[in-house]
């Protein structure tokens, strides 16, 4: 397994330009392009108000093949109504007219305000220069496209060998608020040259978000345009990776890495995240009631300005993780920050102070938490609760 | 019914003062204690971590009757062990000791810092000023000595007509962070000069508690120390208020509508709270999912900093209620803010902005979202989410 920052995968072109749906400026139209169609899967947000690409996408990914992605910044076209369905297919036609490919293998997705409906001249008016500078080396304009209060872009590359033959993978993604499962981020596109029957890249799709995307969080909000796609051009002309082989097992891998790593650097920019909080629980009777804990832990308010304050205030966090419904033996539950015991037996351990205070400085720590119930563990990381956070998100006003 | 700002109970005697478990000054020790024993009954957090005051009161209320409450603020007391309890119950004792009254029937409650011991050597030291003072206009002064971050004190009383006699109720509590049912408050205290039988005061109280203090949430999150206690003391001389009977219905409406009181002030001072916003959900099939979705809305960090930022933000509302495993009927749904439909027909209905702009500026700010789902409806009372919250919450150190 290797990291590249080379961000090109074979047969896939990409491009982002600014059209003037973002008032301000900056680039607010992405484009996805593979030059031979990709076998395609997707997660998509379970919010009952699904935005109308999510809608769209949920319809034509069961073709399985896609050939484009186009997705806008700034507007969410998501509480539009039927008009908004409309909206979203007049921008497909608009890429699939000028790519020259069907239409139904055109995946459509937004992310920004809910509301208001698309500026469709706009963004008709830029298909033709959006298409006309597609290139191989155009993958970070594409996440530049999609970012809305985004700090930094989100891209990462892995390259393997499966039968001989070296394949990469290569994913944007743009997150900010709204970071929760299920769906961890509001978009993230992963292109790959592998070759995979479609029923393998399904599966290991999902299985993958479920331990990268859904096990991060900011705020604890789920958004209506959640969605997560996966093109598989096969142009590394590997052997076809079927389900329940081993080289389904190593393409899982580089996928679940790469999608971790996306997954984190969403966290780590959540807004406001002046610190990223990686919570283990441990020891629990089911995986779901860990989850449930270091859920309850990531999104209590209280531990989040903890963290922002730098206190190792563990009274928050066994506070929160007892909140719940499940019933936690007290005496035998024990917390750790990063491998200073907090509490045990029922009690604050008396840490000493000056290590703790050195811990609590870093950009990333470790929680764990042993429950003492079983034998079922989860992780979540989380970003903590700053000032900027409230800024950012009282000032984005409709 | 009468509101009263004459904060006395017939035989009820109060008192709060410094003894220095505060380290920056201010009352930390209140006692309330009866002339004559009292009928009690108590809610309990249902956090896994109870603090040991609370452990100690579950287990005394069980007799029925209580004689005196002891409260401190500034150290919680929880996650102490067995030492703390040990402490909870050397300051019990020395409260006893100093009253001349069975050790058994004093209450114990402590709001504050999770994890360091109480200083017994204060508290007890302070006992003797602290029983001398006790006066029958010593309520606020109780109130002062549980409060922590609380900015204003909540004590609220009652008049009402029970059998052809007077009777009072007069409850004081403090809260400010981690406002969150199952209980609103850290602390409650609630007395009453009413005769009324144990087991309709039990009923009666968790009855009124459901609606008020469990219809509250400031950031989700739930403490290791809410307690409410109410003591009845039966000076009123009422024949006996008993279960089933018409003068237990009147005894709910005047609890219930104290205890709303006080709920609605633990909001107004929520940590850092500019706004109020009552949140109601109607149309659901029960009431269990009109509950889950009020809080879904309530407890919305982006919701939170909408209403802080003043933005009429329909899209997280809308957003954070389509969040959970409730399927809604996009098409049915709609959203007022005050009287104006802001969400219905599957979108935004492009409400005037003025009026809206208007409604944003109040400090209380009703929103009601209809499902089109069913009959069951629920009301929460929540605060926005401010730079002050996070200001008080990062600053608190331990």
């Amino acid at each position: 397994m290797q990291t590249s920052d080379d961000y090109r995968v074979p047969g896939f072109l990409a491009n982002g330009i600014h059209t003037g749906i973002k008032t301000e400026g900056g680039p607010d139209l992405a484009l996805i392009y593979t030059v031979r169609p990709a076998t395609v899967a997707g997660v998509f947000t379970t919010n009952s108000f699904k935005a109308a690409p999510v809608l769209i996408d949920q319809e034509r990914i069961r073709s399985g093949i896609a050939h484009a992605v186009i997705a806008n910044s700034g507007i969410a076209n998501a509480a539009t109504g039927p008009e908004g369905i409309a909206d979203a297919l007049v921008v497909s036609k608009a890429a699939s007219a000028a790519l020259g490919i069907p239409d139904q293998t055109v995946l459509v997705a937004s992310t920004g305000v809910i509301g208001p409906r698309l500026p469709l001249q706009k963004i008709s008016a830029g298909m033709k220069k959006l298409v006309a500078g597609l290139h191989s080396g155009g993958i970070p304009d594409a996440e530049a496209g999609i970012m809305t209060t985004d700090r930094f872009p989100k891209i990462a590359c892995r390259k393997g060998i499966i039968g001989r033959k070296e394949i990469t993978l290569c994913g944007i993604a743009k997150g900010a608020g709204m970071i929760q499962p299920n769906m961890a981020t509001m978009l993230a596109f992963i292109m790959t040259d592998a070759a995979i029957a479609r029923d393998a890249l399904d599966l290991i799709f999902k299985r993958s978000i479920a331990c990268s995307f859904n096990a991060v969080t900011v705020d604890g909000c789920m958004s209506t345009n959640d969605t997560a796609l996966i093109l598989a051009n096969g142009l590394a002309d590997n052997p076809e990776v079927k389900r329940g082989s081993r080289d389904l097992g190593r393409f899982g891998e580089l996928l679940s890495d790469l999608l971790s790593e996306l997954a984190r650097a969403l966290v780590r920019d959540g807004e406001g995240a002046t610190k990223m909080i990686e919570i283990t629980v441990t020891e629990a009777k089911t995986r779901r009631d860990a989850q449930r804990i270091a859920y309850a832990v990531a999104n209590s308010n209280l531990v989040k300005t903890a963290f922002f304050g730098e206190d190792p205030n563990w009274g928050r966090i066994i506070s929160a993780a007892g909140s719940l419904d499940i019933d936690l033996p007290v005496d035998r539950v024990r917390l750790f920050m990063e491998d200073i015991p907090l509490f045990a037996e029922g009690k604050g351990t008396n840490a000493p102070k000056d290590g703790l205070a050195e811990i609590m400085k870093r950009p990333e720590i470790r929680v764990r938490l042993g429950l003492g119930l079983g034998r079922q563990s989860w992780t979540v990381y989380a970003s903590d609760l700053s000032f900027d956070y409230v800024k950012i998100n009282a000032r984005y006003h409709t």
